[in-house]
C-alpha cells in the first residue's frame, strides 16, 4: 500500500514538473489544463499561506501608509516571507515617497442652535494639510456636485465650508462603477471650492451603505488656490447634517492637523521565478504593500500582496516551471503618490524588460467574479481574443473576462504591447471596508481570499505556458 | 420642468401597469424584459425591505426553532409584515410539529492525564436526547467514516464513545458539496455507533474553516437501537481532541438536557398576489422561518424569508400585475421534521391547486451566484430549455442557470410536472455561520441580500409573464 502510495506520488511529481516539456505543442486548451488548475486550486485552498500571511501583515504589522514606519516593517516582513519560497530571486527597488501624516486627531464639531454643539465622525483627507491648533469656523452650504458648486458660484461660496454630499447610487450593482460616479467629489472637491473662496470642504464618506464610520481617501489641491482643509465624515453624519441644513443655518468647528515630514525612501518588494525558455520575458503580478493610516489595510490592498505571493507559492508548490520569467512586485505608496508603480515600470524601461503580462489586484480579497482586461488597440484585441478561449476553463467558478480597466500600479506599464489585467472579485462589500478603520482581517474570508489567489494563479500559468 | 417629470411618471406607471397587455403575445426575452428587469432591481436595492425585515426579526425575535415561543412571534411579525404589502390575501396554514429543546447547557469534558479537566465548545445535536444529571463518561475512539465505524465493529466500538471527526474537504470549491460529503456522520452518527453499543457520540462540526465554535443540526436515531446522546464539538477541539487521542487513551464526560416537549401547533405564513390570466395556476417562492436555537437564523433561513417577501414587494411597487397568482410561504419546521413542506404540499393537493413554478431560498444570504433546477423527467427538461433562453439576461449579474437541487421545503411539491428550483448564493461563507450562535444580522450585507432578491424577483416575473 505505501509502496503504491509512493509510486503515485513520484508519477504525479514527474508528470507536474515535466509538463513544459511533454506538451510543448498543444495550442489550446484541453483535458489536461483543466487537471493541472484544478491541481493549483485544491493546493491553494488546503495548503496555501495566504491567509496566514495576511492575518500576521494586518495584526503584527497593521496600518503602513508610505513613509511610516509600519511601511518600513511591511517591506522587511513580506521580503522575508518571499526569502522562504525558493524563487530565483527576491530584492527591494528604493522608492522615494512623500510623507504624509493625519497627526492629532481632527475635529468636525457642529454648532446647532437647538440641539447644541457635538462631533462628527470624521477622517481628513489624504495629501490634504491641517488647519493646525485653531481650526476654521464657517457656515456650511451642502452641494450635490463640483456642476452645482460652479452655478453657486463665489458669491454663494465664499468664506463657507462646502458639504459635498452626492450619495454611492445603490441600484448600481458593481460598486466600483458607483465609486466613479461619486469620487471626484472627494478628490477634486477642495481644489474646487477653493477657487471660489471656500474655507473648507466636508465630504460624505465613499461608502455603499448607511454608518458611523468615515472613509478617507486621497485630494488632489491645485496650486492656484489656496489649499483649504478637507475632511470626510460618516454617511449617516451626512445625512443628519444635510437635515439640519434644511431645516436652517447650521455651522461648523473644522480643525486638522495633517502635514508633511521630509519624503522617505521606501521599497518595492520584488521575487521572481526565472523562465526555463524566455526568460527575458516578465509576467508581472502585483498589488500594492502601502495602505491608508486606519484599520490593518486588509483589503485594500493586503490582499492583493498576498495573493500575488501566492501565485509563487502556488505555482512553485505544484512543481510549475514557467518558460517566462514570473515576478512578483508588492508596490509602494499607491494611496498617495502611485511613485512605486512609476519606479517599477521607468526601471523596467531602463534594463530593457519586456512584459509578457501585468495582472494586478487591488480589489478586494472576495469571491473572484472575473478578470478585466485593458484593451487599447488591435494588438492587444488579438491577445485578448486568445485570453477569452480560455474562459471555458473558469466558467466551473463563476469567473468570466471582461474588458475594462486593470490597476493603478501596472497602469504604468502601459504601452499598447503589455497586456494588462486586473482580478474582480465580488464588489458588494469593498466599500462597507474601503479606506476604514473597518478594513481589517476580521472583514476577510479565507476561502474567498485563497480562491481569488487560485483563479490568478490558472490565469499566470495559461498565459506562461500558452503565451500571448 | 415639474410639468416634463408629472409626465414621465404617468408614463412610466403606465408602461409598468400595462405590460401585460401591450406584450402578450412575445414568447422570447428581448430589452425591454432587459429594461424592466433593471427596474426591479433598482427598485430592490434602493427601496427594498429586505434587510430591515431581517434585521428585525434577527433582533426582535430571536432564533426560532419549530414549537418556541420566538417561532410564534416570528409567525406574527411575518404575518404583520405580509398585511402592510397590499396583497389579495395573507393567512396562517396550521402545522402541528415535534417540540425539542436543549435544555440546560450542555457538557463535554475531557479527562486527561497530563492536561487535567477541561471542556470543549460543544452544541447538543438536534433531536438527541439528554443524558440528564448523570451524564455518560467514556474512552472516546475517533473514526473517519460511517464505514470505518462498520469495520471497527461492537469489539472496538461497545462502551465507548465515537468521535466522527471527518473535516469538510478543503479543496472543494462548492461548500455545499463539501457539507454534502461530511453531513452523513452528523446525521447517522449516533444510530450507526449506537447499533454497536456505543454509549455517546461526539462529532466534529459541519464547517469550513477551523474556529471555537460548534455547529449543531439534526440526526436521525434508528428505533431499534439505544438513543444515546450526540454531540457537536468545534473543529479546533475535534483537532486538538485528535491530537490527544494521538498520544494515548482520553476519556470524555458527556452531559445533555435535550428533551420533547408535547406537541405544538405552528404555521407557515402565506401571503399572495392573484393571477389575472391564471389565478388559479401558482408560482410559490418561499424560504423557511424556523431556525436553530441559537444565533439569529439570519442566513438560516431568515434570508430566504426576506428574499421571498421582497419579492412580492418589489412587484408590487413596480405596478406589475400577474397573470399567475404568485404565493411568498415562510415554512415552519424545516429544520427537525420539514413539517410545514409536508402540510403545504398535501393542502395543495387537497384543494386541487396547480403549480406552475416552485422556487426556495435556503443557502444565504449572499451574492447571488446561480438559481438551480430540479429536472427528473423530460417534461422537466423541456422547461428548463426555456429558462435557460432567459440565460442572457442574467449573465450580467453573474447568475448562471445549473441543474441540481431545489429546496427542501418545495420538495414536497415534486410531481414531475412542478417546475423546482433553488436560488444559488455564494457558498464560501456560509458554513461559518450555519447552525451556529454566529449567524446573526451581522454576518448579513444588505446590498448582497437584496440583490438575491432582486434576481429571485427576475425569474419570478418571467416565468409569470412567458409561462413555462
Amino acid at each position: 500500500m505505501k509502496i503504491l502510495l509512493r509510486f503515485a506520488i513520484i508519477l504525479l511529481a514527474l508528470i507536474f514538473t515535466q509538463k513544459n516539456s511533454f506538451a510543448q505543442n498543444k495550442v489550446s486548451t484541453n483535458d489536461e489544463d483543466a487537471f493541472f488548475i484544478k491541481k493549483m486550486i485544491d493546493t491553494t485552498l488546503t495548503d496555501g499561506s495566504a491567509y496566514l500571511w495576511l492575518f500576521d501583515l494586518c495584526t503584527q504589522v497593521g496600518p503602513r501608509l508610505a513613509g511610516s514606519p509600519q511601511a518600513a516593517a511591511a517591506v522587511e516582513f513580506t521580503k522575508q516571507i518571499l526569502d522562504t519560497l525558493g524563487l530565483d530571486s527576491v530584492w527591494l527597488q528604493p522608492v522615494t515617497v512623500q510623507h504624509w501624516i493625519r497627526g492629532k486627531k481632527e475635529t468636525v464639531r457642529v454648532a446647532h442652535s437647538v440641539m447644541g454643539s457635538f462631533d462628527l465622525n470624521a477622517l481628513a483627507l489624504g495629501n490634504s494639510l491641517g488647519t493646525g491648533d485653531v481650526g476654521v469656523n464657517a457656515e456650511v452650504i451642502e452641494v450635490k456636485s463640483l456642476d452645482e458648486l460652479e452655478k453657486l458660484g463665489k458669491g454663494k461660496i465664499e468664506g463657507k465650508i462646502v458639504f459635498f454630499n452626492r450619495a454611492f447610487d445603490a441600484s448600481t450593482v458593481n460598486t466600483f462603477h458607483a465609486y466613479s460616479k461619486a469620487v471626484d467629489q472627494r478628490v477634486y472637491g477642495a481644489a474646487k471650492a477653493a477657487k471660489f473662496g471656500a474655507k473648507g470642504v466636508l465630504v460624505r464618506s465613499m461608502a455603499s451603505g448607511n454608518n458611523d464610520t468615515p472613509h478617507t481617501g486621497s485630494l488632489k489641491y491645485e496650486d492656484e488656490f489656496p489649499k483649504i482643509p478637507a475632511v470626510a465624515i460618516s454617511t449617516n453624519d451626512a445625512n443628519k447634517l444635510s437635515s439640519l441644513l434644511a431645516q436652517g443655518k447650521t455651522s461648523v468647528y473644522l480643525e486638522t492637523h495633517c502635514r508633511y515630514l521630509k519624503p522617505k525612501v521606501t521599497y518595492n518588494v520584488i521575487g521572481e521565478i526565472r523562465g526555463s525558455v524566455h526568460p527575458e520575458k516578465i509576467i508581472t503580478v502585483g498589488g500594492h504593500l502601502d495602505s491608508w493610516d486606519v484599520g490593518q489595510g486588509a483589503h485594500d490592498d493586503g490582499a492583493g500582496c498576498v495573493h500575488s505571493m501566492q501565485v509563487l507559492e502556488t505555482l512553485k508548490r505544484v512543481g510549475y516551471k514557467p518558460k517566462h520569467t514570473i515576478r512578483c512586485v508588492l508596490f509602494a505608496n499607491e494611496e498617495n503618490g502611485l511613485e512605486g508603480g512609476k519606479i517599477y515600470a521607468s526601471e523596467a524601461k531602463r534594463k530593457n524588460e519586456s512584459h509578457l503580462f501585468a495582472f494586478e489586484s487591488d480589489s478586494g480579497g472576495f469571491t473572484p467574479r472575473g478578470f478585466s482586461f485593458d484593451l487599447g488597440n488591435d494588438v492587444l484585441k488579438e491577445k485578448y481574443k486568445k485570453i477569452t478561449s480560455w474562459s471555458g476553463l473558469f466558467e466551473p467558478f463563476g469567473v468570466s473576462m471582461t474588458i475594462g480597466g486593470s490597476g493603478a500600479d501596472i497602469g504604468e506599464l502601459k504601452n499598447g504591447e503589455t497586456l494588462l489585467a486586473g482580478l474582480r472579485p465580488d464588489s458588494q462589500r469593498y466599500f462597507d471596508f474601503h479606506h476604514t478603520p473597518d478594513d481589517t482581517i476580521n472583514a476577510v474570508n479565507e476561502r474567498e481570499l485563497k480562491l481569488g489567489a487560485a483563479m490568478m494563479t490558472a490565469l499566470i500559468y495559461l498565459v506562461d505556458f500558452y503565451g500571448l
